[in-house]
């Protein structure tokens, strides 16, 4: 079957590089995936899938860090005009972006998970004739979002893995599901998803993506441990104004709350048990020089090497805050704006999914995922599956990089994308052919 | 003498009302009174003065918290568009706007200075019926700048008393200098004034405010010490951003160094010689919730009841400032951006304004000053004259108000005008000619 | 009358200076005034006044800042073994050291209160020749206490107005109450005899105070208003200890409590209605440099203008204290340890004083008390009669000092003494005939 | 030579523990190990070995956390009543009191250092019958002295491989270092033995510890990396003394600077590349409740998994310090008392070591030493050897424990001590046989 798959996969080079140029060019930000997301779910559609999105899968409740909704309206009626599927799009309205293609086997087997990110950066994408999505015509032209972490491949290879998966379809057993997740940038939408019950019934979970620390083409990283559980919340401080001459002693001073809150979040005791992080990353307060300011916003970050970190820093964050509050007499509303869960590979797995590689000879050497330092919510999937008994892996593919991620010049070499389709239908492929 | 200048001001009550509306109507912010020091310098041409602006009466190193060169621009046209004398406005550019006017009369005596203010508010005037100015039309049409200070009154009560001067300029011995200064809101503008040596060579100078804590009709006072020395500074901390969650110990971080200031800025000890006050009043740094932040800005100002005082809290809060930058490794910039002096009144003099009052007899009260908490940059010119061993005073003319000074339904009645344009030429004439 | 008070007064010259040196030789601390005390209540008892002291006048429930049980009674067995009276000191057991003398009248009349303080400071004396107490024999045997504030003249002065006002009785009418108040250092004493409804009966209480900012003989001042009402509190947190290197996440760090209540504490706003003041003057904490510190304790007061700007302050103070122990998952108790009202005298009743001041012409000028920046518990007196519609004063006699208040060279002319009791007991004598 | 080497250990079994029980009964704290390190020093002699001690192995100018000089020559009296030699006692006055034990065996081969440590902690021993020291008699006779930690298994450890190697001498090469090394507690005193030079020629170093995470007899780990790299320091800050109620303007607030830099101390950023820590573990300050401070003083450590973390660290905190005292217009002094590098284990050595153990037969599993979480100083010694091309590692010896270390229960099972000492020898043996 290994050749079938490659074979089928290297039929797709065209269509993924045309699919992948394609939302690049039409990138949508994290829950304004509408134009993208409505392709998928007509693709997924047309190819015998059982697709689901909108409130199938995205519980509202928990969706963080959400635009506004006339933001949201903007883009749903600009993804219109470019070209979404409308009759799609209007089940994903609110932001409920995500789409889960799902196909049932007619032999009993495992139910089995490939999860795969649409949305794009907020950023404004170069346009100089050395990067060449600017130069050949497919650089964004939604100005403020551009592709700038690769999730245009990621998606253009879930819907590449979809159609070999459908070839092979008759010698499969159990259950696919494909998972295309809306917002991945700020770590907002996994949550929703897996609030909503997607992967209750899964068995295995393979995230993928490009780059990152691998950043030659024929690299792979078949586990991928470093990423950091996270927690991101706006806390907003009220106060009361007053005449900082006339009448100090009226005011309740929303900036010394924050002030207060910001340097001892950051005292925060670091955990004998591995990493921890705190960064209060913004801060806005005040109403004019002269006035004791009654209103404050900080917007700050935890992280940690496991969730057990993670909660910790941000259990002592939030006591941390309200006692900020309420030293200065204000009160303080938190919001969740994001989240992730820390990460473990199932060595069984992993070993599997090595096993694909060697088989395939697809890439060139099986490398460490190396140092990441930074956090991805797909492992809110992971870590609900394996809480279930199932396993997860989460997957690197090397490709060369023209800029750094989230840089105005990033760009990889669309030759990762076969071999990511390859590798990722034969790990389906052995998991629903073996169990 | 006295009766005839009540004359001459009840003479000019149409005339008065007429140009306070006009510039009310047409109000300009801080440093952008093009058209009505335009005015009020051809005006004072037309009467025979001596007339100073520009580079003459401002010196541009000591301007403060000035808008940006295209902000200027877009006001200076937009003035011009108004009715703007160009060639007086030609002189003002840049926003040095203010005018004076000398009179030196054929006996000699003493120089004796008048001032008054000129500039609108930051903020949208309210257009509804019970809004006296929106109702009879002369409410602002410079959406953004709005006379809720009364400046509007005091320019046109300095236009009518160059009138009644110039009347009696014959019987008139010495010097008198109308002083017509910009950029009073923020305290900006009178130290630039002072350090061009506008008065440098007077024995007098005599200050007014309509308003503030006399709210009747019919009060004066005729001494104003309540005033608070203070000092307006921004300062603008850069770090070094860094990776929040994958290399935070690269960073430099802003706003730790902003927050760190911030509390002791206000830890600063009290002064046992009198009121001081310190107010952070506005904050804002930050690149990105994950990112080590790399910039911050606090926007804050010093109180004193004296100079001294002020001074005192001010150098404290400048090496709290760059102790806070150098203990994060950051550096800072700090710009000032508004000062006043602390305010005496020298007793003699006003017991000889209590004098042309009582005579006068068109005030039914005089009543103290009571306490102010705020801060006002007559004081600059008031301690520069005092400094040179001459004497200075600022009165308050009562008038009934619509609303607060500085809220958008602020207006003062206008037959509060006359008598202070009254009281100003009186005590101009007392001192013009007993010296 | 007046020739026979000054007769009087000066007739107890000799025995005045020989009570003020014995009690200065025994100098007591706060609380532990067993010796003076005693002889204070046995003589007062000789003249024929009804005493009352311990519970009488102290409400144990209220008295501040007391040493522990075995240093009261360490004192007490020092002070019997130091000629005190035995059987009234042992009514003082416990540091209820307090000592009321009244006497009533024949005649109807109003209740007049004059009250002096007996205590020691925690100071060790001077023992070198150019201090007279050590030359002359006078010094204090008792280690560690040191008369430095010239209490000891005030309880010589409060005997001596005693004798003469015996000398009176027949002519006078009402009752006066002799209040000898232990603890007025660290302002501890008044509030528990305010409490136990001391001069609750009372229409006029005048106290009195030598040196301070009258450092000539001659001058006296017959109001005093520049004190500041206090609080002073310890506030003792309590975390958890852990390994700062093995386990920094289990401890819960009082130090950053602490560290955090202080900076904060400071940057309470100021009051714009008068002097506020606060201070962490001690700090202690820790228990190890490598334990995550379990404790740490501040000692800090708040001051006033008057009571409701103290009232503020400590209001604010509390507060923050409470929610630094929160902030660190710490608890924290406080305890009061001292506290002022602040102070207004009656217009009338300085008058009255004034003119006995100058009836008996034993003062050459009546000056201006001056700046006093410190605190004096006779305010809760006062504040109670006031409360109670009556009417206070503070009298301030001047003496050359041969060094400041507190000071270990500290000592005062005793010249000073005879005209204190002569204007004392003149005012208690106008107030007991007049009403 | 295995079968000898354990022989001759065994036949040491009871010399041992009576030194041991000496050693313990007569527990010196850091620097003033006269009377320990005086009888290693005539032990050595005895033996044969060159004896190098006091300014011939100690830099004084690297010496931290020295008691004062008084204390010395206290403790120094008390070892010599206790039966310290004089002779060499008074080689290591003022505090000098490592001793080194060199023997340059007739073949060439390389130099080989062992180094044990000898003092006792601040310790208060306990004194019950449950506590074996104190049942056998054998219990602290110094009280504030107590072994807790082992350094007298240590020492009586270091004295047995003496012996050992003697018996060996014929037949080894090279030359062999006995390293006795005073006041690793509060890792103290490794610094000041570098810095003379005391390893520079040293190829292989092998430090051990009794204890620690092998709480039982028979386990063995031959690599211990747990180890943090530390400084620990004394800031002491020096402001200005005023009156807090009178003047406070005048005060230089020692208190706030601390506080200021407690707080930001502990908000240093984590680094990326591993474990760091921060604790201030103790703070004073302060005059008095209403004086502003004038002092504070915090006592504080970092750490760090390896010399590059905790060096940035410390750095963060060096800047951190120094700029909240330019912040409050104070001074600060600095003064390190204490620091141990990181720890890194030669492979090759542990290779060896554990070739050791197995061919000795005497210990029953080879385990991992283990999470550490504190920190050791024998890591300078490593770092020196590394550094000039050497090997290094650390040992660690199970033993029942009585109560963890630094208990005042704490007791270790001698039966520990003769494996020790076999296992020792037979590394240095190993070393100096094969090179």
């Amino acid at each position: 079957m290994d050749a079938e798959i490659i074979r089928a996969a290297q039929e797709l080079r065209e269509r993924t590089v045309a699919r992948r140029r394609d939302f690049h060019k039409h990138a949508e930000a994290a829950w304004t995936e509408f134009r993208t997301a409505s392709i998928v779910a007509k693709t997924l559609q047309g190819l015998g899938y059982q697709v689901l999105t909108g409130d199938e899968v995205v519980d509202p409740r928990e969706m963080m860090g959400v635009p506004s909704a006339a933001e949201l309206e903007r883009h749903f009626r600009r993804a219109l005009e470019q070209g979404a599927d409308a009759a799609w799009a209007e089940k994903m309205r609110g932001g409920k972006t995500g789409v889960v293609g799902v196909m049932r086997f007619a032999k009993p087997g495992p139910t089995v998970a490939l999860r795969v990110d649409m949305d794009a950066n907020d950023l404004i994408e170069a346009a100089e004739t050395k990067h060449r999505p600017f130069c050949e015509g497919f650089a964004s032209v939604n100005k403020g979002a551009m592709h700038a972490c690769g999730h245009d491949g990621h998606t253009a290879t879930g819907l590449g893995v979809a159609e070999v998966l459908v070839s092979l379809k008759d010698r499969l057993a159990g259950t696919v599901k494909l998972i295309f997740q809306p917002a991945e940038e700020g770590v907002r939408g996994a949550k929703a998803m897996v609030a909503r019950g997607v992967v209750d019934d899964v068995k295995y979970v393979v995230g993928a993506h490009l780059g990152v620390n691998l950043k030659k083409n024929g690299q792979v990283a078949c586990r991928t441990e470093g990423f950091l559980a996270t927690t991101k919340v706006d806390a907003a401080f009220t106060g009361v104004p007053a005449h900082a001459g006339a009448a100090p002693e009226n005011g309740r001073n929303a900036i010394l709350a924050a002030a207060t809150a910001t340097l001892n979040l950051h005292a925060i005791p670091r955990h004998s048990q591995g990493a921890s992080r705190i960064n209060v990353g913004v801060i806005q307060g005040g109403a004019g020089r002269n006035v004791i300011p009654p209103n404050a916003v900080i917007k700050l970050e935890t992280r940690g090497a496991t969730t057990v970190i993670n909660d910790y820093v941000y259990g002592e964050a939030v006591r941390i805050i309200e006692a900020a509050a309420a030293m200065h007499g204000c009160t303080v509303a938190m919001q969740l704006m994001g989240g992730a869960a820390g990460c473990e590979n199932d060595a069984a797995l992993v070993e599997r999914i090595q096993q694909v590689v060697k088989r395939q000879g697809l890439f060139s050497e099986i490398v460490p995922a190396g140092n990441i330092g930074g956090s991805e919510d797909c492992t809110y999937f992971m870590e609900r599956v394996q809480k279930n008994g199932g396993q997860a892996a989460f997957v690197m593919i090397g490709t060369k990089l023209a800029a750094g991620h989230h840089d105005s010049f990033f760009d990889f070499d669309e030759e990762a994308l076969v071999p990511g389709i390859a590798l990722l239908a034969g790990v389906a492929a052995e998991l629903l052919t073996k169990g």
